[in-house]
């Protein structure tokens, strides 16, 4: 059988670079193209050396007739408004597209420009006639419009898929009033990009952790729209996003006011059985010694799930590694189920400790 | 006038090394004795070579008679259950007290035997008839029992000083539900202490961020008894600490439903009010950039308050210095108010950066 | 055909918990026992919460039967002393030994008590009659002996290869004088090995780098012996370990005054044919931008060569993992050779990055 | 006795903020104007928030006349090329000056010259009749013309700092052989500024070492005069800067071939009386567990003295605080001189540890 033809736009990012790594050990897929807009002439392993020798592939500017060739799938490895002018033409051509942005993660222009004005620099959407058929992709909301059919995915972005993973349960089976979910995120500066800046400059951030972007987190939008999707009923989220010197990883610690009924042992046993058939999500009670180490350079998602007896808090801590789950790894997940492959393909790995 | 002779107990580990630190720099006070369990006979300074030159006194049995010699402010720089078996004594001989563990942070032993049970290794009070007697040592609660006529005082937790400066304004001013506050708390590891353990190598720790300990925190006791004192009713504390790869800082962010009346400016208005008189607390809304190396090697705390509007949530972000504010500098400002010395007296520095 | 039973002896260990990764994925070995002398009863995925579902195997106590069940190849990822307690009886029930120590890195008794002694714990050699059979263990030496018909094989040590691999070219084609070699090096803090101590406890290390044992290092007896091997002529080095806060990498600089008639470009040559023959080994120039990132999880070993003409010397820098190449990858890489298998077999990937 | 008037041309970047602390603290000494090139407008304390109430100045354009009033000193914690341009105009009004760039640390215009070519991005000298006058800020060198005569100083850099406290001995006692000294440079990342760069972006630093700049490190041309100058013979220097993930600190490892006669015992003599009037230097033979770490935060320079018997190879390895020792505080200390104050005013202070 003929390989699935894949191009990278964005390939020079972090997250380009962890979707190559990907695609290389990925046995259905070959990379036709690589493009970005930065480091166009440039080797793909001179710009990351440990790639010597096995992407030695040249950066194609995107505007390059080389790079505009057909492909099976365009991942869009790009920030905002990216995407959203290239999609419909690579889908003109015959690819299926992932797009790494906010995009098109939501089905509707409003939610988008909600999104995109709470981001902090409000976009025109340049394709709003396609968010109706957009998907949004995250394999463990179940959505069944992501499979073989799906044309055009928004992967789900690294703080939602944290969050997600550990309030759906929740929310599916009402273990919680909706009116006022915290999630307290923690992230390793990886989630902030490539390109340099003061607050992520080496001696700046190495002995410092702060809260960041209080009054507008974009996220909460992805968020609320997905636990409404899959609850029923419209939820509330408090979201404060925290940066800690690291390099990859995101803890979240996710609270919820229980609804009456609810045990420990009942709620452990919900999510267990909502997780059950989702091979990369690991549920474990409170007794566990769970760290982001441990998902590290892997496509697995640990949670943490416990009860709070005293005050009927609901309590998840979940972990992620965000270039791998929260990005690259999830992106892929999307892309098998996009072809017909089994999800696992070339993500059934564990990372590396220490 | 004579100077105030100290007695450190425990110098050798790092809550008696950042006391010294102090001390060494504070103009009404002598060191008079160091003492240890570990490390006797190693001079200070060759235990912490930063301190050559400047403190290279013998580290002393506590057994030994001249660490017996009367002082009159001694520091137990200890674990749960040292101080309570010497302080009777030292106050015989006419020493203040400054206990840095939970042996003198409760009025009662019921109190004292929750937290101990808590604590996962209970401990039988040795000195039940002193609780009484003692007071909680956080100068900001404003507790008029803390002054020139206290002679026993527990020094306040790390974790509870960074929660209660960020919600005793809330709980006095009755702006939030007491029913279920949620205090979501990121430490450094040299809150765990000097002693080596397996999660605290470097290589595990390097790369790695994980939530603790989650069944029975011990804080909540400290922190919902000061914070029903404060307020005049019980409050219930949600409470995870999470432990990040970092040397020093506490990073608390503090939620509660906020009552009926109050707004976002208001709020902020309250805890200007609050620590107004309160030299080292600052109090910043949401748009300030605000991080824990801002209070790094000093006595500070910087708050960030601010009001998520639509769930009525109030967000209180809590930054110091676990070893400083959290620890030995906030047991100098507790001796400072205990000898009628400004409180400020060797503590009003600023850190370094970067 | 059958796959090659491998057991794996200290299996907990950082040196254990690598070479399982690697033999997981390598297409020709089974694992068929974990053993080691702590940890005993627990799942591996219990100890390394990363391997949740690829190895779920108990570690058995080394004197269980089932740890004495015959292999093919035996691993003893443990200290000195233990390798040299059992080589000899798994040799006789089939198996094939490598060992991570230093128990069979010599040819004669004499060399290994030189080493015991100058690494500070002098032991006597419980089978020194097998240290004639033995083989020092890195490929890239193509010693003869490293083949097929090797039976027991002293994996090189992680600061050796690092300076074996940069300086062998130099003294095979005696390019510089044997009497002051020097090397610098530098390793991150895994290269210490799985057991808490203070000097590598989190706070200690964080901000540190430092020298250590200047009197002793008992690498120089592997180096200088290889280096003897290889050229032909005794040669003398001086060494530096150093630890800087880091979890994996060794970073050392070599320094030779170099003899007559060589220049930068025979130089560069020389090192460029020496190593055209080892997958592993990258030779760049000194404008190349090279770091330990370009290696990590990898095992590769990135050399820069340069010449200093104004004082004629030769200054190579080498970049290792010190946990792949400089362990567990180059044991398997040993192995493969041993089996005839290609030396790449399970090894030829990159790390990850960032 | 009126305060020395301090003005500090750099303010914002980490060589303006250190000296800011120290003149803070400093007795005799009050800031009068902070000028920048950028954050023009900003109070120090919002550019510097651990400074909030400490130093509340407003950083003004140097072109401002508020920054133009006379002043006692003026600091250029600039980079090349600042300096040289006003301070002949900062003289004419009656001040001091201390520079720390390269611009006034050689006496003639040729070596100024290579100097500038070797850092890459040769400059003309704006100002080359002032050189010959011009004194090298070092005070461990006892140069008689750095005193109270001295009108405009250079203030050594922090590698050669690192290197010369650890050669000049060797140098002046004329120990080593000249021809072929090795400097093995570490440095921690506030080294290379403030200003946010690829390499040093937290993501790409976190777990990485590397060489650098290989080719042509200018401070060789600083450290081989000042060997010239203070042993009356010309040395050659081979010199590697490397980066390490740290904050603060410099290690440097010296080597170089021990002349006749010499021995362990003469050698640590010899070291500890050319240093027995140097308060900020300590002198300690390899048995000394030192670090980085002693020394952080403080103007110390920790040096272990060590012979290799076996190849007659002096090893001498040095520890600084690159900020301080090897930036802001000996900047200090050479102001201290240059007003006939104690070298040790308001910088005879230990760090803090961990």
């Amino acid at each position: 059988m003929a390989k699935i033809r894949a191009k990278v736009v964005g390939a020079g990012g972090y997250g380009g670079v962890g979707l190559v790594e990907l695609l290389l050990g990925h046995p259905e897929v070959e990379i036709v193209a690589l493009a970005a807009a930065a480091d166009v002439g440039v080797a793909m392993s001179d710009l990351w050396p440990h790639l010597k020798g096995f992407c030695d592939q040249t950066i194609l500017s995107y505007d390059d007739p080389r790079a505009r060739e057909p492909a099976d799938v365009v991942f869009f490895a790009t920030p905002d408004g990216v995407g959203m002018r290239h999609a419909e033409e690579e889908m003109a051509r015959g690819a299926r597209i992932v797009d790494f942005s906010g995009d098109f993660r939501f089905q509707t222009i409003e939610r988008y420009e909600e999104y995109s004005r709470r981001a902090g620099k409000p976009l025109r959407h340049a394709s709003p006639h396609l968010l109706p058929g957009a998907v949004y992709g995250l394999p463990e909301l179940e959505d069944p419009r992501l499979g073989a059919d799906s044309r055009l995915v928004g992967n789900a972005g690294c703080f939602a898929v944290s969050v997600l993973l550990g309030l759906a349960p929740a929310a599916q089976r009402r273990m919680v009033r909706p009116g006022r979910l915290i999630a307290d995120c923690k992230t390793a500066i990886s989630g902030a990009g490539k390109k340099p800046q003061s607050g992520h400059h080496y001696p700046a951030r190495y002995e410092n952790m702060n809260a960041y972007r209080l009054g507008g987190h974009q996220h909460v939008c992805e968020i609320e729209d997905a636990l409404e999707r899959i609850g029923g009923r419209p939820h509330r989220v408090v979201f404060t996003a925290q940066a800690v010197p690291m390099c990859r990883g995101i803890l979240s610690c996710l609270y919820g006011e229980l609804e009456d009924g609810w045990t420990t042992e009942s709620v452990l046993d919900a999510y267990r059985d909502f997780h059950a058939r989702h091979p990369f999500v690991r549920v474990f009670d409170r007794s566990a010694a769970v760290g982001t180490a441990h998902v590290r350079g892997s496509n697995f998602c640990n949670l943490i799930v416990d009860v709070d007896e005293r005050t009927r808090t609901l309590r998840v801590i979940s972990h992620i590694d965000n270039l791998v789950k929260g990005q690259a790894g999830n992106a892929v997940q999307n892309m098998n189920l996009m072809f017909g492959l089994p999800q696992t393909t070339s993500l059934y790995r564990f990372g590396s400790n220490p």
